[in-house]
């Protein structure tokens, strides 16, 4: 096995030999600087002739041979999103990488698109992880978790709608959305709830618990709960909206903020009066869903920091045999506004 | 150097020696088989053999093993985007992501918040990549490029809105929106045009250029451009509205359609008519802009497909000594809704 990549005539790669050889020194000494090892004595003058040779060379260490001599990296592994991602999980996300740099991990993102659970597993092994931190975006099974853990990650969290087991759970039940909204609706006097799935692949995953959420809170009421499918798109709003009389709903909880404000816009174009004839409720707290008339009422969602889910990373890699924890983290509130 | 990650009394991590032992083969046959050498022939029993060993020890090669071994890796770089991504943008890049899978890589993200140009080519670089797609979140620079290419990356392809020497440029010059956005409003009889800056970090980098372009188109016709600042929240824009009749504007250009709608309503709520006193225009063509009264007026923009992009990486990995080309892709056009 070479150490050393192929070379092409176009752009030979510099190699730590190469930048040995420049300054005059071994190659150990230039891993030494180059990965900055305080263990051995090095003097400034031999440090900056090594850091100028390999700026003058273009060289820069090769993290797989420096994972491979260290036998495990600090790198985090998140699978990357999949699905269009609002302001909250950005912020959430950005918050989340900056406090694992300042923890001294590198964060890489790891498409996942179109694998299942022990696919993406396996894929995301072969990079030698220190943790894993799945969002949700892939169904990981305990097979999966143990996969990742044989491969040497310390650490395996996952942030999502259930518990996996092997793995530290932050557990976001969706129910929670649904419940939350239905609730509302329901002590505000309406008794016939229409629930609106969203038609587009991937959000299953959320629409799917909102409504069993929505169903559970109903059925200690008496209350009904109608499940309803729409596209993001006007035409499925209008197409929706026409039909709407014939419905006999008095209420509807539509997903999130963004498909309610369309349902919305499109009942009103049919002369249906919000919330008189119907009441209208999102969730995610956008601050768009302020900007129509009548406001629309909302579910708010509390989202873990970012700040504490890499603590928690750096918490289980530096004790990685710790039994693994289930945290409850979902915490929604209904915003009355307008439109119920 | 050992191949072996280190082991620890609870995870013992299985190596492929582990995976040859069980299986009765030699470590090269292991590697062949796992690796789907098709150069080698090894009969079907054999292979399922090794496959059952490495199943039953959970056994997955490594990445970096591998990748040093071959000098190169299939690994397709994208920083990862650090400011809210719309659905626009989620789609292209799940197009790119599907695209780039079937032509067999394998696409990674990387967080590069708080790195600037040349930090992140040089933590790129130490990740051996075959092709860097930078989309713009990093302002990569020319010597940042050739610390790329001398660590292997056969296509360096940068998307932004300048070209970047040595990298194959795709030019999407934010210019041209505020210039399409000044000239619909010019060309609709408007003379004193307000131009929004959002306040919100990393948004420059759009913001800039579509001001600079509005003040070109503008700079043509006499019509004045006056740029004014925003924050994404209500008390930004309500602030901004109360001092409106004195800024003595018959139209803005707010950034987007999000901050657009955000304007346009707290102008309503200031009074003042839209479009009669004040016409408003976004960009984007965002759905929700199609649900305020009066339908907001918008500039659509054309982004390059996935599949293109994908089929471009593909051309200059296989063609890495071709002479870096750019093309320009902003396609923008003015779409007249109601708001202007």
């Amino acid at each position: 096995m070479s150490q050393t990549p192929k070379q092409s005539a176009e752009h030979p790669v510099p190699t730590s030999a190469d930048v040995a050889r420049l300054a005059g020194v071994s190659r150990a000494t230039v891993s030494y600087v180059l990965n900055n090892t305080s263990a051995v004595r090095i003097s400034e003058p031999t440090r900056r002739r090594v850091r100028e040779a390999a700026e003058e060379l273009g060289y820069v260490p090769h993290a797989a041979a420096r994972s491979l001599r260290a036998g495990h990296t600090r790198m985090v592994l998140l699978p990357a999103a999949h699905v269009p991602v609002g302001p909250l999980y950005s912020r959430f996300f950005n918050e989340l990488q900056w406090a694992l740099r300042r923890l001294d991990y590198t964060v890489v993102q790891y498409g996942s698109l179109g694998l299942d659970g022990d696919e993406a597993a396996r894929a995301w092994a072969e990079l030698r992880p220190v943790a894993v931190v799945s969002l949700g975006e892939v169904a990981l099974t305990p097979h999966g978790v143990g996969v990742l853990k044989r491969s040497g990650a310390k650490a395996v969290i996952t942030l999502g709608p259930e518990r996996v087991e092997g793995a530290h759970s932050l557990v976001m039940d969706q129910r929670e959305v649904g419940g939350c909204a239905a609730a509302h609706l329901i002590g505000r006097g309406y008794r016939n709830i229409g629930v609106l799935m969203p038609d587009e692949p991937g959000l299953e995953l959320f629409s799917r618990p909102r409504l069993e959420g929505a169903t559970e809170a109903a059925m200690r009421t008496g209350a009904r709960i109608e499940p309803l499918t729409m596209s993001y798109d006007e035409e499925s709003a209008a197409a929706l909206a026409a039909d709407w009389r014939g419905l006999g709903l008095d209420a509807v909880y539509a997903y999130n903020d963004e498909y309610a404000m369309l349902l919305m816009r499109a009942l009103q174009d049919e002369g249906v009066a919000i919330p008189r004839e119907t009441a209208v409720m999102g969730a995610d707290d956008l601050l768009l869903g302020k900007l129509l008339r009548p406001r629309l009422s909302t579910v708010q969602i509390d989202l873990v920091t970012g700040q504490r889910l890499a603590g928690l990373v750096d918490r289980v890699v530096r004790d990685p045999g710790a039994e693994p924890e289930r945290h409850d983290l979902m915490r929604a509130r209904a915003v009355h506004r307008e439109s119920s």
